[in-house]
């Protein structure tokens, strides 16, 4: 657990965040600033610069840079090419290598959900497993899995696309143009979408409600985490996972949504597949941080 | 591509096919039989020996033996778990070792789908592809991955079990007892049952009048065509391979279905995973005795 340090960098639709990372995985100097999401990939990329320089100061000289950013991306090539988030990451933008002739340094690309299983792989919930399963359940429900003690990338990098699987092809329509994806279900925004028709403010209110023992906010809770359930399912059946690692701002409620995921995994699963265990990220906001510096430091060795 | 030759023995819920395979997937000796299915754990076996003496004669004398045997197994242990077709291939069945025992060989159990993925990998449709998600559809939907180069076991060995995968959780009862799995809705006896809806006697006459261009089999192949493919789409996004291999029954017919097949990843899929193309298996029915003397050499070694 020696050697230089990372620069990470978390790049998302709402914000940018930037970190020396140590081989152990410690944040030593972290900065965030909003995306500036709707401008282009000049702007975006300008911002990400500014941040790394604070970040970096005067103190520190990582030898790489790892940077994780919404799919699709092509990985092998550093490229962009259809984050739908940030205006101009699309086409095969070559995000990578902008970042690299602007900060003289080697840059390794890799998606926010591949970044943050590995981090919790390596240094949160599912440390010490094989099997992992780790899904971001946020504005829209990404993740990565490790299986057979590998992070798996697929053509381009790309695997683990998990919001995209239909579950329910008459269900709402999604932000790709289908309908019933996972994520047009069981994400925050369906969540939201959910809470408003019973009159609360947002999602977390409806949370709060169900903590508070209000018996519509508990079923609005309880029908999300069914679907939330069924495609963790799924993806039981995909991957034979150890555990289930849950992130994400749906998974900070984890609590709330337990009894009900377990429960449906017992009723839904085949019976060899109902050992699997479901956990809270630990990394939270962080897991990005610590999984690109994961990236970089892969990429180099 | 030297070396002693494998027994391989696929064992399936009507037939149990055995022959002496060499390092390079060539069949030398092969023989099959009908599975004693209702019987029990310890006839099956028998049968199972009976019919690898004979394709052993006297002439061949393989250093090793690979078995499939469909899940789920834990293969790490060589046991039959709970499989639905064999009386008796449950609650831990020791299977690997009873063959072990009566053939003084050691012994190698993987689950059928993925010697069939391996087979197919390694000699059939998917040869010289990094990522390759391999289906087989016929009284259920099974299959194996390969993801960035090698086969996805998971824990005990029981990754992907694509076929209960929910994809309409409204939709008809499947044999686990939950509603709306992939294989019931699109596997062999889906198909079969809405041929017979329309007044055919079998999926395969509905095929043949499709083949002869009536108008109402040419609708209900293209209804089970697209059941396909949004499984076969979901695995897209999940696994990202380059090329999709079906086998089985169904795979037969997969010129009748190819054009929906296409049309719908076309569709439905992101645009950077719309390049996965899609394949007829080649190695039909010698798919799992090619894979089960595969997972033998890979055993030995």
């Amino acid at each position: 657990m020696k050697g230089p340090d990372a620069l990470a960098i978390d790049v998302g639709g709402t914000r940018i965040r930037a970190a020396i990372v140590t081989r152990d995985g410690q944040l030593l100097c972290r900065g965030e600033t909003a995306t500036p999401a709707t401008l282009g990939a000049k702007e975006t990329v300008e911002c990400i610069i500014a941040l790394s320089r604070e970040v970096m100061g005067a103190e520190h000289a990582p030898k790489v840079v790892g940077i994780c950013a919404p799919g699709p991306l092509d990985v092998g090539r550093g490229l962009a090419l259809a984050t739908p988030t940030i205006k101009g990451f699309d086409a095969g933008y070559p995000l990578r290598d902008r970042i690299a002739e602007a900060l003289a340094l080697p840059v390794f690309l890799d998606h926010d959900g591949h970044a943050a299983a590995l981090a919790e792989w390596r240094f949160g919930a599912g440390r010490d497993q094989q099997n992992m399963v780790y899904i971001t359940v946020s504005t829209g429900i990404g993740g990565g899995a490790i299986v057979d003690g590998r992070l798996q990338r697929g053509r381009m990098g790309m695997a683990t696309h998990v919001g995209h699987m239909t579950v329910a092809p008459s269900g709402p329509i999604c932000m790709c143009g289908n309908r019933g994806c996972w994520e047009a279900l069981a994400s925050g925004p369906a969540l939201q979408a959910q809470a408003r028709r019973l009159g609360f403010a947002d999602g977390k209110e409806a949370f709060r409600a169900a903590r508070a023992g209000e018996a519509r906010a508990i079923a609005l809770i309880a029908d999300q985490a069914r679907w939330l359930a069924l495609g963790i399912v799924n993806l039981i059946h995909i991957y034979s996972p150890d555990c289930v690692v849950i992130g994400g701002g749906v998974g900070e409620e984890l609590d709330l949504m337990r009894g009900i995921l377990e429960e449906e995994i017992e009723q839904r699963a085949l019976p060899p597949f109902r050992r699997t265990t479901v956990h809270k990220a630990r990394l939270r906001g962080n897991a990005g941080l610590v999984g690109a510096a994961l990236v970089g430091f892969d990429g180099l060795s």
